[in-house]
C-alpha cells in the first residue's frame, strides 16, 4: 500500500491524508495502523485542556517551540469545539499557531465534530496511532471547554495539562464536581493578572483532599510573554517520567487500551444486531405495541432479548 | 407498592422521591412505570433550547404562567448545563422561577449529570414519564447550551422551542451546522434589542432552504415584560394540533420509542459481556498482548468477537 510507504519515509501529506481518512472512518486508516501497530507507543501525548479564553493555544504554541529548540518533533491535534454554538469565535484565535506549520519538525492539524461526537473521539485515538507511526517525540490534543467529548478524549492522554486563568473562581468550584481528577498539571496563565495567587491556593486546596502518588502541580505562567514555559516543560518532563518509573504509564495505557476494545466490541455487536432486517421487523412489531400501549418499553427489552436470542450473551462456557 | 399508590393519589412528594430515584438509575421506578404506563402519553412535551443567556428561564417562567391561566397543570424540568466550566452562573439565574413552585399545579425540579451524560438522557426521560402518569397537561423540559446531550435529550420532546437573541450572528452560522433541524419554533427573545429583525429574517432565510410540512415560524418576543407569550402560546398549540392532525405526534413517538429500545437492548448486552469473569479475563490477556505490541487494538477485537461467541449475533433465525 502507497500510503504505508509514504508514511515510513515521513511525507507530512501522508500524514494529513490518513487523518483526514480517519475523520471520516475510512476503514483503510485501519488497516495501515494494523500493519505498522509495532510502531506506536514511543511518543508522549499531552492534553491541553480548559475554559475557553485561558489562552490555552498559546500555551501550546510556546510549549511546542520550546520543545523544537531541543530538536524534539511535535505533533499537535486541535480539537474543535462541541457547541456548535461556540464555534466560530474560538477557532480564529488559533491561527496564531500558523507559524509552527512551517516548521518541518511539527505537524499541526484541526479536527471538528464530524456527526457523532463518539465519533471524533475515536477519530483523536486514530490520529494519535498515525502520528506516532510518523515518529514524532511528543504529541499536544489540544480541545475548548470541558464537556463529555473532550473528558474522553482527554482520558486517552499521558499527562493533561488543565489550563486556568486568575479569578476563575466558578470554573474552580465547578472542578471539584468531577473535572478535577482528569488534570495532571494545572496551569494558572495570565498570572500577570490580579487574583493567580488566589486562583493558585484555592487549586491547592483541593488538592490536599485528593490521595495521590503524583500530587499535581500548580504553576502560575504567561504564556504570551514565554514567561515560565521553560518550568512547565520541566514538569511536563517529570511527569513523564514519573509515569514510566512507576510503571504507571503501562497501567494508564492498558486501561485506556482495555475501553477501546471494549468499545469496539460493543460497536461490532451492536451494528450486528441492528444490521438484521428480522431484528428490525421485531423490533417495529414490539414497538408499535408499546405505542398502542399493550406493552411497556422495558417489557418490550425484555422480550426483544429473548427473540431475538440474546439473552445468553455473555454466559457461553 | 406505596409508591404507586402516592403516585396515582397527586402525592408531589411521590413525584418528587421517583425522579430522585430516577437520578441514581434505581430500578424500582421502572417497576412503577411498567405498572402504570398505560397512564402516559397524554402530555404535550416541550423542550426550551439555545444559547446561555437567551432568556430560557424568563420565557419557560412567562410561558408556564400563561398555561396556569388557562387552567393547566404543568411539569417543569431544568437539565442542568453538561460542561461542568459553566454550572455555577446559570444555575443562579433559574431561583427567579422558585415562585412557580409554590403554585400546586405546577411540578418543577432540576436535574443534573451525574457520572456519564447518556445516563441523563435516560433519567430524563424516565422523568416526563412519572410526570405523565402524574397526569400534567403540559411538561418542559429546559436545557442549557445545545451539546450532544442536550440535543439528545430535545430529541424526545413532542414540540422544540429553539430560544436566540438580536445579533447572535454566530449562533445562526452554527445553527446551519446541524442544530437547525432541531427547532420546531424559533423565538428571538429580548427582541427590543437592536437587530432583532435582521436576526429574525436570517434565520428565516436559512428555513427557506428546507423543504417542511410544518415550516418553522420565527417569532420575536420579549419574555421579561411578557410581550408576545400569548402569541408564543398559540403557537405552540398549533404545533400541537398540526403534530396530531398529520399523525406526526405517533411517527415521532414511535421513532424515538424504538431509539428507547434499542439503547436498552444495547445496554443489557453490553452488560452481559462484560459481567463475565470469563470475558473479562479473555479481554485482560488480549490487551497485554497488545500492549507488547504483539497483536494491534483491532485484531484484538475480532479475536475478542470470536472468543467471546459474538460473531453470529444478529444472524440468528
Amino acid at each position: 500500500m502507497d500510503l504505508i510507504e509514504r508514511l515510513l519515509n515521513k511525507d507530512k501529506r501522508a500524514v494529513a491524508r490518513l487523518i483526514t481518512m480517519a475523520e471520516s472512518h475510512d476503514p483503510k486508516v485501519i488497516e495501515v495502523i494494523k500493519k505498522l501497530y509495532y510502531k506506536t507507543g514511543h511518543a508522549h501525548v499531552i492534553g491541553i485542556t480548559g475554559p475557553p479564553g485561558t489562552g490555552k493555544s498559546t500555551l501550546t504554541d510556546k510549549l511546542v517551540k520550546a520543545l523544537r529548540k531541543e530538536g524534539k518533533s511535535v505533533g499537535i491535534i486541535l480539537v474543535d469545539p462541541t457547541s456548535p454554538f461556540t464555534g466560530g469565535a474560538i477557532l480564529g484565535d488559533r491561527i496564531r499557531m500558523n507559524d509552527l506549520s512551517t516548521d518541518p519538525g511539527v505537524f499541526i492539524r484541526s479536527m471538528a465534530t464530524r456527526g457523532h461526537l463518539g465519533g471524533l473521539t475515536k477519530a483523536v485515538k486514530t490520529a494519535v496511532r498515525i502520528l506516532e507511526i510518523y515518529e514524532v517525540d511528543y504529541i499536544f490534543i489540544e480541545t475548548v471547554g470541558v464537556g463529555q467529548s473532550e473528558i474522553d478524549i482527554v482520558r486517552n492522554v499521558d499527562t493533561t495539562v488543565m489550563v486556568l486563568m486568575p479569578g476563575s473562581g466558578d470554573d474552580i468550584q465547578a472542578l471539584k464536581a468531577g473535572v478535577m481528577e482528569i488534570g495532571d498539571i494545572f496551569v494558572i496563565n495570565k498570572a500577570d493578572r490580579e487574583g493567580a495567587q488566589r486562583t493558585k491556593l484555592e487549586i491547592e486546596m483541593m488538592l490536599d483532599y485528593g490521595n495521590l502518588d503524583w500530587r499535581p502541580p500548580v504553576e502560575k505562567i504567561v504564556a504570551i510573554e514565554n514567561k515560565n514555559i521553560d518550568k512547565l516543560l520541566e514538569i511536563v518532563k517529570e511527569h513523564k517520567n514519573y509515569l514510566q518509573q512507576t510503571r504507571n504509564l503501562q497501567k494508564r495505557r492498558a486501561q485506556n487500551l482495555k475501553h477501546e476494545v471494549m468499545d469496539l466490541i460493543y460497536q461490532k455487536v451492536i451494528d450486528s444486531i441492528f444490521d438484521s432486517s428480522e431484528n428490525e421487523k421485531k423490533m417495529n412489531r414490539l414497538v408499535e405495541k408499546v405505542m398502542t400501549k399493550d406493552m411497556d418499553p422495558y417489557s418490550a427489552t425484555e422480550l426483544a432479548l429473548e427473540e431475538m436470542d440474546l439473552k445468553k450473551i455473555g454466559h457461553n462456557k
